[in-house]
């Protein structure tokens, strides 16, 4: 990897003590020095307001379906060309205004935070996909842009980016923080997200955000870990068995997820009701979908035709599969397992598949991705540890252990 | 009750075949001679636009948290009093007008859907409060204004006012439908809602609604009840009492809920997530909090100074009781039980206690309010039946069976 393209570390910044102003000033010059290539970034705000608060200023990239007070909100759609300034902020933007982020512009979405692609490119990994939705926020926080970034995950949107591009997100427990002033997709399922260079970023950030201690602080025990690998190809499998034989010889336990029935119910579940809720919360757009993708029209008229049964088993489905997921977890701090089938496909007309967030974002489970592997041929691979609800912080402790037992040595 | 206040029955309207415009009609007459007198209208559509659709035309309420397109949304604060007309429909507005429905103004609420009344009066109960927060419709369907309107339930905000005013209430399952295009209060708990004169008229407002048989037709067998009373004052108890009679009598079996330790949580739950949520939301407005109802305000200050463990430990327990109720709830079809603590208290200062629909909203779970009961002085009491989620058709068939055997005979 180039150093155009080093990631920039929120705690080495925070520890810097590089004032908001310095910190705009060299976010700008990151992102004019790459952003013509890389293109995540609609819109950056002339003139971003710094606030004070644990971040100190620290610049920070805002997915262009969150509302950000006095830039338009396009997602990515040309339906929303002409869109007019967002009078007020989203709320999640003002929690972390409230934690001291300076939000500095809108990153790059598929259309609705769905499939059809923006024209980000991967800073990681040249003429493969960044991943979607969340594209800009990954690449930009890759590129070094921004220290942190803010995205979104109804299948997934976070995860996925993150192991594409090779940084670390954090998908929020479902409902952590209200999704007020974001474009809504299935309202079931959209959850928030962060993206960092590293997981210990993420804690550092989230201590802020809730105002708890840094939950990397917390990091001593060795986790318990209960290991699935789904569908998962030959090189993420095989970056999923060397972090297995570290993490336990470090000390970790690691045992198998066996109930492969209850993810194959979640995974079939998921997408019957984001489809039934998407057709509902982009109505609008379902009456002009002949200028939608194909890949948004088709998911608004797959939901407009589900039949109203049909939405009702998947979701007792999912209340039933949730409970199982739960008994089956409890003994344990959370699930390992691939946070994408393999690297990023080649070439950018697709972002990839969200199999492998599908069951726990059914379930609404905090998720974080631990960058680190690659392939043979050296694209990112991304692992994400999956908690409990509520339990960010204790996710967040198991993911700076897991990272720091995978660093690379040499 | 006077003839003045009559309510208007959809099922009556429907059969009738009486078209959209005679309708319209019809529904400004009523609002032009009440509503000087009840307030429970902030604004009527001028140009009304009918759609086709099942019910055809019929002339629906909205509250005034809802988007309306053409209409601000000024939800019941002074800080919306110069809102702009919202350009595009609420999600769910769109749903009922491809049902069919027309809808002619926005009813009145209480400030962001919470406890500081607004002007409106209770059309059954002269010189008592409507109840809230959506006091506007459920007093508009009291008054015989409209067959329909819509409302929002957070804690009590659909059940409470239909109990007050005596009319038939319809809360769906918590993301049923999105609430894309209304103003969220607390995003875990915000549930859609509707009024009609009788339970039998929300059961066709619902086959509409979805696309479904009417549930009116599919009740047939006596259902098997779970009684809980929790705290309901003497009136409520002995109405709940003679209800119980009245449907044993009839065939139905009615066994008491027992577990009150986790109705305890859950109520004592519900506040701590509410609160936590509705800082985040309305975070704009809790820094103008001096200018917000004291109701209000302090809502806000307590959801801004929660601390993160405790918001947690609320989640947890809820869906730890949850699993808990799911368990009880099994063998039955519903719960019956109180739709508020007794008749609407006297003044307008209050809209009430939301108390006994805490717990069953903290599970986001559908209730239908049955009307027809009478304190002794002649005030309306409603019961409520709370069923499974995503079952609201199942919900619907039983509140139509049980309103049938306690329909007053003479």
């Amino acid at each position: 990897m180039n150093s155009r393209w080093q990631p920039w570390s929120l705690r080495e910044l925070v520890a810097s003590r590089m004032g908001p102003a310095q910190a705009l000033e060299r976010s700008r010059a990151r992102i004019a020095e790459t952003d013509g290539e890389l293109c995540a970034w609609v819109v950056q705000d002339p003139d971003p307001q710094p606030s004070s608060g644990p971040l100190g200023g620290v610049p920070i990239g805002v997915k262009d379906i969150i509302d950000l007070a006095g830039l338009p909100t396009k997602c990515g759609t040309p339906l929303r060309a002409d869109a007019e300034p967002a009078e007020v902020d989203a709320a999640i933007v003002t929690a972390w205004r409230q934690a001291g982020a300076m939000p500095v512009g809108k990153t790059a979405t598929t259309e609705f935070a769905y499939f059809s692609p923006g024209p980000t490119r991967n800073p990681a990994a040249p003429g493969h996909t960044p991943g979607g939705s969340s594209s800009g926020s990954a690449a930009a926080v890759a590129a070094g842009h921004v220290p942190l970034a803010l995205g979104t995950q109804t299948a997934g949107s976070v995860t996925r980016p993150a192991s594409f591009c090779g940084v670390a997100s954090l998908v929020l427990t479902h409902s952590r923080f209200t999704m007020d002033g974001v474009s809504a997709l299935s309202p079931s399922f959209d959850s928030h997200g962060v993206y960092a260079a590293g997981v210990s970023d993420l804690a550092l950030a989230w201590s802020a955000l809730v105002s708890e201690p840094d939950p990397a602080l917390t990091a001593e025990r060795p986790p318990r870990l209960l290991l699935w690998q789904g569908d998962a190809g030959p090189e993420m499998r095989a970056a999923l068995a060397a972090a297995r034989d570290r993490l336990v010889s470090a000390g970790a336990v690691v045992d198998d997820f066996l109930d492969e029935k209850v993810i194959a119910e979640l995974t079939a579940a998921h997408p019957v009701v984001m489809a039934y809720e998407a057709a509902r919360t982009r109505a609008a757009e379902l009456a002009v979908a002949s200028v939608l993708s194909e890949h948004l029209a088709q998911l608004l008229r797959t939901g407009a035709s589900t039949p109203e049964h049909e939405h009702e088993l998947a979701r007792r489905t999912m209340t039933e599969a949730g409970k199982r997921v739960a008994e089956v977890m409890a003994p344990y701090d959370a699930v390992l397992a691939p946070a994408a089938l393999g690297p990023a496909p080649a070439g950018l007309a697709s972002t990839g598949d969200p199999v492998l967030s599908r069951p726990w974002q059914a379930l609404g489970l905090p998720a974080v991705t631990v960058p680190g592997a690659r392939s043979p041929a050296g694209l990112p691979l991304g692992l994400q540890l999956v908690g409990r609800a509520w339990s960010e912080a204790n996710l967040l402790a198991v993911g700076c252990w897991v990272e720091t037992v995978l660093r690379p040595t040499g």
